[in-house]
């Protein structure tokens, strides 16, 4: 930093993708997933978090070293800096997110290249990359490509034929051009790269890796409209008049002449085609059996320990062919465990799965789609408070009041999301999380821009999550979480149509003060459930438990 | 206008004031009460109207005069004049509101002294003002402005104790100033006027109109911080650097140094103080046994027309001496009539009322507070359809629903509106109106900033109506309209308490498909309805037929 004249530099989480590095946990030794530090040559270095980390951050940092600040919003990181009489901070273009220094004064924040003071660590591993198979991902990146430009020009009156718009959303690149990273591992297989499209739908593509399957990937690389180059070369055509999407752009990426526009393919992205949504109800069958087997079938046995329960899962998943990997670290939590939203087990320090309330949150990604379910079950004899049997039934009356409702096109879900809340907070409860969030194919688990925190209107073929939550500190935690997706009534009416089917412990609740909407909807759910989960061979021991339910809820209607 | 060199003048539907004038009623004839008129000395003279108005505007204006055009956004009028070839337009400062003009280029808008042109026919008639006691408005007027004063340099830093804030809502000089306009016909019974609020807590007042009653107003004139002065002088003394909001000022009052601020008045007027809240109950309760006396005792006579029901209701409301008049007028209509949301019956064209649905929405100004409230009953021996009760059923759940929610501080109206929406959604229907608004106290019956399309956030106090309803065109309309309020429940949560207590007929519902929870609400209500009305003398009848009511809801539950 001497050498470069560089007294505080400003280091993000971000890798040159916009994706998470380690960079910052590399340096500080801290585990969370949000934070920034400014190195500082004057001082101890400064350290930011929001907070939910404050206590981990305290923890896990070496407070000789840092000196640890929580806060919201990171826009106020150069007004407290400033304040704290630094004159200016260096950032490096490369991996600082251009929405992070926009607003800031001129000459406050300075901009310098990385690999002269922090070498390789900011360097990214290169990927294996491969084809994701039409019949899959649904439709052809030519057709894609020609979706996205009409789009542009339908949406932009700026952008013309002979406009150039450069995108950077690495979830976008793969959606478009039907890539996927190749690692197993990578929950969220992206493929790193940027991608030039310009108005006669021809590409310059620079990717961070190598294809791997050479007889699929022919037709990208056969294509004269897509130019393949390398960095190198890709950064020198940003010289020209661009259009870009500043939500997802780096310093790096931003030149003079820029002009933003939203990149519209995180709509359409959103959008599953019909050939998505055949082979989500597809993947979803296979997945909501192997946890229904799991959980009718085996957790029950008392041999489990909350990490062998998950690896356990992951092996039956596994057996699937069209099975890749874990959508996303689950969350198998025993008792006081479950009330932790976040909590994953650590080899060792993991509880017994005997008795009590064991919550198992888990997906898949699979050639086809992915998965993303919760289910709460009562493990072992156990006999829940009242306490719990009351949130428990306001819990479920909101799950099914979001499953069961009806709403005009154009309603967000936004709008819809005080369904799922309002019976919970009839007991003066409110869940500390969103009621759901879009799911990508086999990309982000995650996945803009629909989902029940926001205001994008819900359409057709969208697919999402609804998991509405209770959680009682240190005691236990209820969620559960289906995902659906949304289907035409026609007339312009819309509502949800499951994926998941996967059985619903009915013994957490007062099942007697449910209404009936709620009570028929939960044994048609059940005996869907029985159905089709019959049909793959369930066992006659986990048939007999969803009889038993029917006649349960029979019984009460 | 052809003297002051004018071709081409835009005339609205406002006074100096921003309240409804008669001036495009005056010279075109139309009725409605959203229109804009360009008067033009080159060719026809140029109508519009929001898309409501399109038939009658056409009936009631000359073709051969009027260019008539619908537009939904009335900032669109001038692009669509300077399309037409129209290369400026004159307007009047005193009577076009700042916002319509503000985004409009440099010189195509021309300021002009509207009496030069249209003489006296845009003065305002003289009100007779007086005092609304302190016992009725809740607080004195020397600690409202403390308040409003506090409020405005908190929430504006801009904003120094030698700052001038101009205050041109009718509404909140009213409310501030503990006055009303003393004409009892008046349904909106702000007084027309402007007010200066001195960072030192004295004002300075203009008023268009006298006050009546000196032994009240004698605090007012004789507070050596309050200057009453003449138009004229209250204009010289505009000349400084003042605030404003721009959502309630005219052209006339922008001086080039002014700014920008909300005024605070709004929200502090949407919450009642604890003597409000006691009005408020009392009204009501008074009202409401008005209403349910004229319901179960009066309707079903057979002797009634549209017109004749609503005067007769409103001779039962005058016997009752804080009773000042109509806030609205009301909307009585029998059958196919009651299917037009904004449906007011005109005498010698009203219907019987005798057989069939009966919709009557209306409300009182009483001293003390406002009311609100709709009911729909079966009036004659009359079955409806099964398509009418199966609606009828959902409204009275999302009704039930919207009175039972429990919701943390800091939820928005908005928020809440689908638990009204949604019983009704789940048949395809969306009605095409708010689920209700704020209240005021013998002021607006329609108040802001409260209310069920509003990002508001809700408080505790805050007063409001909740009124789902369905239509049929041409056979029928339903619409159940109580007035509730915010009442805290501790801990950071809130709820609505009903003002209204006023029967529902229940023949016109499915009570069997009501959940339990909504069942025990109804039970509830018809209980309170009964014994509040009961002990203000109710009739033996009426006190039956609530009897028979609750036993047939018990009967069910």
């Amino acid at each position: 930093m001497r050498e470069n004249n560089v007294r505080n530099l400003l280091l993000t989480m971000y890798t040159p993708y916009m994706t998470t590095s380690n960079l910052i946990r590399h340096i500080t030794g801290f585990t969370g997933s949000n934070a920034i530090v400014v190195l500082s040559l004057d001082d101890k270095h400064y350290f930011f978090t929001d907070p939910r980390y404050d206590i981990q951050a305290e923890k896990e940092l070496n407070g000789g070293l840092f000196r640890i600040h929580t806060c919201v919003a990171f826009t106020k990181i150069f007004e407290y800096m400033k304040e704290s009489g630094i004159d200016r901070i260096h950032y490096i273009s490369d991996i600082t997110p251009y929405t992070m220094v926009e607003g800031v004064a001129q000459g406050y924040c300075i901009p310098t290249d990385g690999s002269d003071i922090l070498g390789d660590l900011i360097e990214c591993d290169k990927q294996e990359v491969y084809v994701y198979r039409e019949k899959f991902s649904g439709d052809s990146y030519k057709l894609k490509i020609a979706r996205v430009l009409r789009e542009l020009l339908k949406n932009n009156q700026e952008f013309k034929e002979d406009s150039v718009f450069l995108i950077t959303s690495v979830e976008n690149i793969s959606w478009l051009l039907n890539i996927r990273d190749a690692d197993d591992h990578n929950t969220v297989p992206a493929v790193l790269g940027k991608v030039l499209l310009f108005g006669d739908a021809s590409l310059t593509v620079f990717i961070e890796g190598d294809f791997i399957d050479s007889s699929l990937d022919h037709e990208l690389h056969s294509d004269p409209d897509i130019n393949f180059v390398n960095k190198e070369d890709f950064n020198q055509q940003l010289n020209n008049s661009l259009f870009y999407d500043v939500t997802t752009i780096m310093c790096t990426d931003v030149r003079d002449k820029g002009q933003h526009i939203n990149d519209p393919i995180t709509r359409l992205r959103a959008i599953k085609s019909h050939v998505e949504i055949a082979n989500f109800i597809h993947i979803h069958t296979i997945d909501s059996f192997v946890l229904t087997d799991f959980l009718l079938n085996y957790i029950n046995l008392g041999t489990y320990s909350e990490m062998s329960a998950s690896e356990h899962l992951l092996s039956l998943r596994s057996a699937h062919k069209l099975f890749i990997g874990n959508s996303f670290v689950s969350i198998s939590a025993c008792n006081g465990s479950s009330a932790s939203i976040h909590y994953h087990p650590t080899k060792g320090k993991d509880k017994k799965v005997d008795r009590g309330v064991y919550l198992l949150d888990s997906g898949g990604h699979y050639l086809g789609g992915t998965t993303d379910v919760t289910r709460t079950i009562l493990v072992g004899q156990y006999d829940v408070s009242e306490h719990f049997k009351q949130h428990a039934t306001r819990l479920l009356q909101g799950f099914i009041d979001m499953h069961t409702c009806v709403f005009p096109c154009g309603t967000s879900g936004k709008v819809l999301d005080v369904l799922s809340r309002a019976p919970l907070w009839r007991l003066e409860y409110n869940y500390p999380h969103g009621t759901g969030h879009g799911i990508g194919n086999y990309l982000n688990v995650h996945e803009g821009p629909c989902g029940f925190s926001s205001s994008t209107e819900l359409q057709a073929n969208m697919v999402l999550t609804i998991e509405p939550g209770f959680y009682c500190s240190g005691k236990y935690g209820i969620r559960m979480e289906n995902v659906v997706f949304v289907k035409e009534c026609g007339n312009g009416w819309l509502k949800f149509e499951p994926l998941t089917w996967v059985p619903i412990d009915l013994r957490m609740f007062h099942l007697n003060t449910l209404s009936k909407e709620q009570l028929l909807w939960l044994s048609w759910y059940t005996r869907e459930v029985l159905k089709r989960n019959s049909k793959l061979g369930l066992s006659g021991n986990a048939i007999q438990v969803l009889l038993s339910d029917l006649e349960t809820i029979s019984l009460i209607i």
